[in-house]
Formats: C-alpha cells, sequence, structure tokens
C-alpha cells in the first residue's frame, strides 16, 4: 500500500517566489505521502497576458528554482511528486507535467491534446506518453484537457502505467465523470489535481479526485477550498486486467480491427 | 428531431416464435419510434445449454424468419430497427446486429470483442465497425460488452456515426457508467437496449438507457420491468463536435502520437 496525495490549491499567476512559500508550508501537511500530485501549470499560473508573460514564467528543466524546491521537499520527506510545469525548451514552451523524486528530477510529460488559447502559447508534446517505474509502482502522466482522449490513457495503460498523475487547471466538471470511466477501462488508479480560484474570465472548479481500478471516487476535493487528499492505494491491485475470469481488458482489445484510428 | 426507442425484454432461450409473438405486441406498442433498439440476440436468447443448441438456433441473414418479421413491423410503421441477432453464416455463429428498415434489411454488424463464454460459441466480428445512413441519421452498432473498449466508439465516430444503437444482454452495471462517457468524449448520442430475466445462472440487469451527445441519460429502464422507451433527440446535434470555441473533439485527435494503439 501506498499513500496517494494531491495538494489542491491556487497558484499566484506569474510569482514563482508566492508559489514556493505557499507549496513549501502545503508540501509539508502532506508529508504522510508517498505520491503527491500537484496542478497544472504549479509554477506560473495558467491565464497569461500574453505570449511574452508565459514566455518569461516559463523555466527549462535544467535551472529551475521550482523543480530544485520540489527535489528538496522529496528529499526531506522521501517522496514523489508530480506537478504541472511551464517549460522552455529551445526557445518553445511546453505544458508540461514533472516527476520529481528523493534523487532528483526523473521525468517529463508535455501536454499532447492543447485546451483553447494555450495553443497559441504552448508547443504541442512530442514525447508521447512515458511511463516511469519509481519502484512502488508505474506512472502516468496527463495534463488536464488530455483526459478528454481515451486514446491516452489506453496507451499508458498498455505501457503499464499503475497511476496515473493529471495535474489540471479544470474550468468545466467533465473530468469528474470522464476520469472514472477511463480508470474504470483501464484498471489503473488516478490521481487528478485540480487548482481553485479565479484568473481574470477563467474561473476554476476545484474537486479534485482520486480514483481506483474500478472507477470509484476514493477521495473528492471542495469546489474552492484549498485542500489535501491523501488515501492508500495499492499499485498492486493495478496489474491485474482480468474483469472477467475469461476477459482480460487489454488483451481482449483485437487492434487489428482499429486501423481506421490512425 | 426523431424519436428514438428501446424495447426492453426477456427473450425466450431456444424459441424463436415465441419472441416473435412477444415482440408483435411490444414494437406495435412502439409504432411512433422512428428507430428502435433491440436486446443481443433477441432471436435466440443468450446462455445455450451447449454450442450444438447455438447452431440450432442460429439464423443466416438471408433465410430469417426473424428478419421477416422485422421488416414486416418496419413497412407497416415506417420504422428503423436494430437488433441483436445470433448469426450462422459459412459454418460459423457471430453474435450480430442487424439494422432494417421500411424496404428491408440494410446491414450488419458481427461483435468484435466476445464476453467470456461466448468465445466458445461465437466467431470473432470480421466486418470491422460499419456505418449507415438511413437519411435522417448515421447508425453506428455494438453489441453489448463492446462497450468496455473505448477505440471501438471512436472509430464509430471518425466514420460519421451520429446514433450508436447498443444492443445488450449485461450482467454488470458498468454498461450505465460507461455509455454517457463514450457519448460525451466523442458526441455522440447511444440507445443502450438491455435484456431482463434470467437464464440458469445469468442474471440480466435491465437498466436500457438513451444518451445524449453530452453525456446526459435521457431515459433509464427500471432494472427488472418489461419495458418501452421513447424519446426525441436531434441527430444533427452530433455533428457539433466542438466542445469549445477552439477544441474540434476529433480534430484535436493526434493519431502519430497513437502508434503504441496498435
Amino acid at each position: 500500500m501506498i499513500k496517494a496525495a494531491f495538494i489542491q490549491f491556487a497558484p499566484y499567476l506569474g510569482d514563482l517566489n508566492k508559489n514556493i512559500v505557499l507549496l513549501d508550508k502545503l508540501i509539508d501537511k502532506s508529508k504522510s505521502a508517498d505520491l503527491l500530485v500537484l496542478p497544472e501549470l504549479a509554477n506560473s499560473g495558467y491565464n497569461f497576458n500574453s505570449k511574452e508573460q508565459a514566455f518569461q514564467l516559463a523555466e527549462s528543466i535544467n535551472n529551475s528554482k521550482f523543480i530544485r524546491f520540489l527535489h528538496d521537499k522529496c528529499r526531506r520527506h522521501d517522496l514523489y511528486i508530480v506537478s504541472g510545469f511551464n517549460e522552455i525548451d529551445n526557445g518553445k514552451l511546453y505544458n508540461s507535467a514533472v516527476l520529481i523524486g528523493p534523487n532528483g528530477y526523473i521525468g517529463k510529460y508535455r501536454k499532447v491534446h492543447l485546451f483553447l488559447n494555450e495553443k497559441n502559447i504552448f508547443s504541442r508534446g512530442n514525447l508521447g506518453f512515458p511511463v516511469f517505474d519509481i519502484g512502488f509502482c508505474k506512472i502516468g502522466m496527463l495534463v488536464c484537457f488530455d483526459h478528454f482522449f481515451p486514446e491516452a490513457w489506453r496507451i499508458l495503460a498498455l505501457k503499464g502505467a499503475e497511476v496515473i498523475c493529471h495535474p489540471s487547471n479544470l474550468i468545466t466538471k467533465f473530468a469528474q465523470k470522464t476520469v472514472p470511466v477511463h480508470a474504470l477501462l483501464n484498471r489503473v488508479f488516478v490521481i487528478t489535481a485540480d487548482r481553485i480560484g479565479k484568473e481574470k474570465e477563467l474561473e476554476f472548479t476545484g474537486k479534485s479526485i482520486i480514483v481506483n481500478t474500478v472507477g470509484e471516487i476514493l477521495y473528492q476535493a471542495h469546489e474552492d477550498a484549498e485542500e489535501i487528499g491523501i488515501i492508500e492505494i495499492d499499485p498492486e491491485i493495478s496489474k491485474d486486467k482480468m474483469i472477467t475470469p475469461g476477459n482480460h481488458i487489454l488483451n481482449d482489445r483485437i487492434p487489428e480491427e482499429y486501423s481506421e484510428l490512425m
């Protein structure tokens, strides 16, 4: 069993240091967790005034105060963290999720399915859907609107992801419907870490969830409160893909009938 | 607007004539419908005593008393019917769905994802996931356990299906969770026609549903009652795949990132 967790909070738009001060306390309160998920773009905020502002607030993986801060917390608390991250690389911005552990930065995912105005700011993710083995479980990452694309969840399950970490800045309430079904169809756990608060015209919807492999919501946060959710899960359960004694949910797929997906 | 409908009932195992007598009355009561869906294997029943019995109860499309009966009802009531159908062809059995209209038989789908003991009886569907244009809407068909495979729903949506007809013999209650989400993710209407009753160890779970393109259940039948569900839907709505002013749910797919599905 491991303790899976999220921190639901309102990042400050454009103030990395304030975000670090706030998260410093919140992560300390979450220190019993083994795996902790933070919202999308937790280092920068979401609703930029301009493309220029988005660039100014981005960090590179190799030289990020935010990642150094998260690494320090992971080291102190023997913790793994997945966080949304405004990433700059080679002059391009990516809406990324980073995985950090006690020994430092492990890997990243770059959001493939961009939402609305994000298309004007970020480049589309170009790293596919990687899975990382952190010893006590295998982790996949998706970011917010990716939840609308069953292809992404399926690929992560096929690659062995047991827990899918889902940093989000949701402005609709669809994810609380779709995520449990993706979990059920793929027999994976999901931690959706949403944010709260307002940024200009956008109001974020909270209700972060942790979901088990039969699509049950184990923990759901409130709509408009800073909140830490921590719950025990057994990632091993995700290895059992038999939904009846004769049906393996991945092996029963018939890819030769799926060519029209491509 | 069209009237979409299902008949939820308990087919007689192994008595085609009794099924026809029962359906004769039930279809007359549904005659205001434009599109009517019947449960899986409505001509034969489901839980065969043996593979031999399954063969004895199968019909070929070209020489089927059941299809002739359905055609007669469609002609009289200016109606389209999708029904589950135990199909024999070239010495093989298929768990099929047939589409019949006022002018007769139109087309079929053969269940791709076989459930439990069905694997010992039926051959896997070999016709892909066809879509049929009947003038007032484009129809796709899935059968029961297919609902667990998001690939199937997605292909039908990509091929332009507006209403997915889903004859079922459900023994779990998962479909009432998954079907609304498939409808939402693909912006299609779904008619899930389940059966009721018991056949030996199997108890069927009723609760047939009609779902709209935002995943709302417009009509849900009871768990253990013979029931006709009829509701108005506008299949045109399914053509609008924009879920935000900047996101088209099919065009935002990135198939080059999905190669690991195959």
